[in-house]
This record gives structure tokens, C-alpha cells and sequence, in this order.
């Protein structure tokens, strides 16, 4: 057979800084970040509705930190997009994005500066991939779960068909900041929820990660920001470190990070994103735990351990829209949109250990409808 | 300050065979594109009008292969979609693809397998890429120009905001399959067409390749496909290699295959895309090669015989589109465009030999349009 091959690597950097006020005119993070000769290059910021709602100064503040690091490229135009789910599930903001960078000649070497939870880092991070073949995207992630997950990470995505992430790129971030002072105005449930991520990434990497939230348990409900900064950074870099040493594309069938993700990324879709992502993923870590235990693969105490911790910081664990009838309940069909959303063979995660995950090819159905009802009782006595 | 830095390389790989009748039931090509386990995948295809029209039985060709060949996976549903530049200046045919993905639940190890011409392919590319966050798309490009160049390189694109190629990302196929059969039916213009990628990347890196294909002229007319297959070849070989030694995605200023291009995007756009994309490139390539004359990087013979072989092989070296009247004429403006899509610096690509580029950072308005009226006398001897 006659053929010629082709072959090379592409090789990615980007810094996740962390910082407390970077729009402080004399905080030079952000002036670090974006590089050197800033000076020439164009600044497209797009920032999720609820941020500036709960920071009436941001926009302002950027301006006036523009002023004072000489980051002359600023577009005057800020971009305030509407936060939460919503955005993903049109080309609306995407289309504003691509506008600006029409009509201010944002090249690929300018950059598009996104300050938001993940959904509107997950938007913008696909209209900067795809203006010009990717113009470089820095992001600031406002949410926990943005600051110790997605923020951090190389996807981008956009919902299509009434699936979560049907649209999307690889693409990393050319950096990413957080700054802790967007946590202070979370409301509880989004402090909340971003601490399932932690718990999901301890749980299959990190044993003694998960035994200090344990312990730091209370000083999170009581809205300690050292603690919670610490849990942040111990997630990112297991985050990181998980991207770095695996299949960062994701070319293979795998994606061990994702464990209790596959029955969350169904709930969101069933409740309309009334139930946010962290939300979803602590009901899918403790079913799948649970099916884990009755499955025997981890010790029935170890589990309820795990959902005795999620209950203890305010998760539910079960919604009415999970409930396993059958086979052909709404959630099992999320097995088979997971799988297609990944290619190639089903791949779950489970736990073998707190501490420890392992990868199964085949969910039975009535184990997991069993651990199911398991937590439903969990519930009714919670 | 206070960081985690991340690092990673991703490699790509991808084969370009070269084959003739790739639906032959007997020809094992595509079967060994398509790689291992390929019986369990889905196959989505998706067909340039033009070249059903020209091959009227490569829809029943298709299923007879797979069924020949137990590609048990193929989507019955063969999407058809018009050729040429007009199926990038809208989302619809992008849209049937992702539709068709949706649909059949073709999943990332399955494939989207794209035959046609450079726009068809760049399109299907961008469908494959968005989906899933990238499904493997397997091209089969059916003009001289697509097999020589666009491809088998790593871009896909679309246009918008009336500008070429605004939206688009960096993806490698996952395998090329050059079927010379193709060719025979191209019309003249688009046997031609394809011709100057041949001439540009000799032009910049290959002197003797230059040379053979001055020899070689009078055959390329006469369509003798022996002769056309030789410099599909050694021009696919020269841009694979620069692909894979240079910058593949493209994160720096300079894009030096991109040799006659900025005025040939420009050029299209203002004649609609009725001057085909390797027509508007010989003009290009025709522009800057006199450019470099009369800056005095080139001796006039050797810019007057780059012009003789462009007129010898039937290509027109100048365009009423083109005429530059002062520093604000269109083609002008292509120069501020082009730098806008690369990014950075303006960088444009001259000679300085015959086989030698050279990149420099400034035009001169006044060469420039001294070089266009050069090329005007030579038409109108010509």
C-alpha cells in the first residue's frame, strides 16, 4: 500500500495563578499573565451577568486596571453575558463574542478574557477556539467549581440537540486565574457545589484528600475562605497533574476524572439545569459509591462514609428525576449518551477503595437500581 | 507570585495513501484507513455534489464497499452537499452533518469520512471537529488542489462575516486518501487550479522541483495523469514536511507556505469566489513574485520566467479586481486582513530566489502597485 505519514506533537504551557483582587490596580497578575508586549495586543472581556451583579464595580474596575497597566488594546466594549447553564444552550453569546472580534480586529494573538462560572468559560472558550482558528483565551473562573475543575482544564463546549456539551473543542486556556475574593459573594448552594469536584477527585486519586475534607468539613459549611482556598488548590493541581500524565484530548475510550459524571450530565439535562453541576455530580459520586459497595468492590462502611460526608456539607443525594424504575428509566439511557458522548466502549468509573478508582465496561441494572433505593432510604432517615 | 504551571505534549500521526478507484470492493485502502475494530464503528459520509455529478454511481459505490468489506457501520443516510466555496458561507450543510451525528449516534471513535474538493472538506472538517468535541474525519480529496495541499494539512474553516475562513480550528484528519481516479473528471479550470499550490511551494522551497515542473508543462496541458500524479506527490510530500516542521497549528505570526496567498484570499472575496482559490493563488504568486523583482530581492529574469510558466499553463496573472489605484484600493486592504487572521505582525512571504522565501514585515504601497502594472503590460502582450 503506498502512503506517506505524517507525524509530529504540539506542545501546550499555561500558568493557573492564584491571587486575591486582580483588578486591584497595583495587582500585577493579570499584566503577568497576558504576557509580554500587552501593550499592542487587543483585550476582549466577556463577563457572566451574575459577577457583575454581584460586583457592580467590575466593569469599571477593569477599565481603570487597563488605565493603569498601560493595556492600551482594552475594547471598550465589555461583554456581559447572561451566567449559568442558559448560555450553553444557544449561539446567542457566542455569536456577540465573534461580532466584537469582527468589528475590533481581535487577532489570534490577542486575547479574549473570560470572568465567570464554567458555563460562561465553557462558552467562551468555544468562541475563541473557533474565531480565526483559536485566538488565545485567559480565563477567570468566579464558582469553586470552575476554580478546582473546568476553569482549569482544556475543554470548551456549547449544548446542541438538548445534550450537554454536544459542541466542543480541546483547547487550553493560554493561562487562568483565580482570584478567592469572587467567592465571597457565592450564594450557598454554588459554595456548595463546587466542592463535590474536590471530593469526586479524592475519592479516585487521593485518599488523604479526602480524609482532610472530612475533617475541615464544618469549617467549610461555616464559609472559612482559607479552607476553602486550600481545597481549591489541592483539587486543581490534581486536576492538572491528572491532564498532564493521561490522554489530555481524550483519544482514547477513557476518562477517569469523570467518575459519578455519567448519571450528573443526565440529571442536569432531566431537571432543565435546575440542578447545577455539582449538584448533579455529588448525587452521581454517591450512587455510584454505592453501586461500587453492593457491587463489592469497596466496603459497604467506606461507602456510606462518602455519603454520610456529602450529607454533612448539604448535598442531597437523590432527585426524583433519578428514580429507577426499569431499564428503560430516563437515567439509564444516560449510560449509553455517555458512552456516545466519549466513543468507542462504555468506560465507567468506580471505586475500588477510598482513594482509588478502577474502570468497568458494563453497568448491571439491577445493582444499580438497587443502590439507588439505597440512598433513597438514606434520604427518608436523613 | 503565586502559580502551578501546567505542561503537556499531544502527537499527532496520520497516514496520506495514494490509491486509484478506492471504492473497488477489492481495494483495501480505505479498510486500512479506517484502522482496527472498524466493523463495530459508524461511518458517516458525506459527498461533494460536484462529484456525484461527475461520478453519478459513487453513492451505490459506497455501499457496495461497505457491504463488500463488512463496514457494517455505515450510516445509510450519504449526506450531499453543494461544492465549491458557497457550502462555507453558511451553518446548513455544517448542520446536516451534526444533525446526522446526532441522529445515529456517531460517536468519537466512529468517523465522518469527507469526499470532495477543498471547500467540502474544509467544512466537513469543521462539522467533525466541533461535534463531541472532534469525531476522526477521514478525507478523500478529489481535486488536484485539495490532494496537493488543503487536504492534507490540518485546518478546516468556514466563512463568515463575508470574510474567508473566520471561523475554523486546527484538527488533523485522521488519515488522506489521494484517488487519482478523481481527477480525471476535473473540468480544465480545476485541473489547472491545483497547479499553483505546486508552483508556490517549489517557489519557496524546492528549486529543481520548479525546474521539473517548467519541463514537465507541456504534459500537465496535455493531461497526462502520470505527469499530475508525480507532482501531487512531490507537492504533498514538500507541505507535509513543513507541517510537521514548522509551527502545525500555527501559534506564531508567520505562515510562510502562505506564499501569493494574502492577495488571493483578498481576491476571491471580491470576485464572490468566481475566480477559484488556485486561480486567485497564480495571481497572487504572479503579484509578489514581480514584487520581489523590483524590490530588488530577485533578478527580472527570474520573475519573468515564473510569469511565462504561470501564462504557459493557462493561468490569467491579473484580474480587474485587482487593479490598485492608490493605498486605499481593496487588494489593499487584504494586507491588514490577512495579518488580522494570522495574528501578530504583518509577515508576508517573498522570493529571494527561485526554491527560496524569505519573510518580510512591511509592503510598499508604491512597488506594489508598480509590480500589478507590470503584470498588466504582460497581459496585454500576452
Amino acid at each position: 500500500m503506498d502512503f506517506v505519514e505524517q507525524h509530529f506533537t504540539v506542545s501546550y504551557q499555561y500558568k493557573t495563578f492564584f491571587t486575591v483582587n486582580v483588578f486591584d490596580p497595583s495587582n500585577k497578575t493579570l499584566k503577568t499573565a497576558l504576557g509580554e508586549s500587552i501593550q499592542e495586543k487587543k483585550l476582549l472581556f466577556v463577563v457572566d451577568n451574575g459577577v457583575a451583579q454581584a460586583h457592580p464595580q467590575i466593569v469599571a474596575g477593569i477599565h481603570d486596571y487597563a488605565s493603569a497597566n498601560q493595556l492600551n488594546g482594552l475594547v471598550p466594549d465589555i461583554i456581559v453575558v447572561p451566567g449559568g447553564e442558559q448560555v450553553k444552550n444557544s449561539m446567542e453569546s457566542v455569536d456577540r463574542i465573534l461580532q466584537a472580534v469582527n468589528r475590533y480586529g481581535v487577532d489570534r494573538h490577542s486575547f479574549i478574557v473570560a470572568i465567570g462560572g464554567g458555563a460562561v468559560l465553557d462558552m467562551a472558550g468555544y468562541a475563541s477556539t473557533i474565531a480565526h482558528r483559536g485566538i488565545r483565551h485567559l480565563r477567570l473562573p468566579t464558582t469553586v467549581l470552575s476554580q478546582n475543575d473546568s476553569g482549569i482544564g482544556v475543554k470548551n463546549s456549547l449544548n446542541y440537540f438538548d445534550k450537554k456539551n454536544f459542541l466542543g473543542t480541546f483547547s487550553p486556556p493560554f493561562a487562568v486565574i483565580n482570584d478567592a475574593r469572587f467567592l465571597e459573594t457565592l450564594d450557598d448552594r454554588n459554595w456548595r457545589a463546587g466542592i463535590a469536584e474536590a471530593i469526586k477527585v479524592a475519592l479516585i486519586k487521593d485518599r488523604d484528600f479526602f480524609y482532610w475534607i472530612e475533617r475541615v468539613a464544618s469549617s467549610l459549611n461555616a464559609r472559612e475562605p482559607e479552607v476553602m482556598n486550600e481545597l481549591i488548590r489541592r483539587c486543581a493541581v490534581l486536576h492538572l497533574k491528572h491532564i498532564a500524565g493521561g490522554d489530555p484530548f481524550e483519544m482514547g475510550s477513557s476518562r477517569p476524572l469523570d467518575f459519578g459524571h455519567w448519571s450528573a450530565h443526565k440529571l442536569e439535562q432531566l431537571t432543565n439545569f435546575e440542578v447545577l453541576h455539582g449538584e448533579a455530580v455529588a448525587m452521581g459520586i454517591a450512587l455510584d459509591t454505592m453501586y461500587s459497595a453492593l457491587d463489592g468492590r469497596i466496603d459497604r462502611s467506606d461507602a456510606d462514609r462518602v455519603i454520610n460526608l456529602l450529607i454533612k456539607l448539604g448535598f442531597a443525594i437523590t432527585h426524583p428525576s433519578m428514580a429507577i424504575e426499569n431499564a428503560d428509566s430516563p437515567l439509564v439511557a444516560g449510560l449509553q449518551e455517555f458512552r456516545e458522548h466519549l466513543g468507542g466502549r462504555l468506560t465507567i468509573m468506580l471505586l475500588d477503595a477510598i482513594g482509588r478508582g478502577v474502570e468497568v465496561h458494563a453497568i448491571d441494572a439491577t445493582i444499580l437500581q438497587n443502590a439507588y433505593r439505597t440512598l433513597e432510604q438514606k434520604t427518608a432517615l436523613a
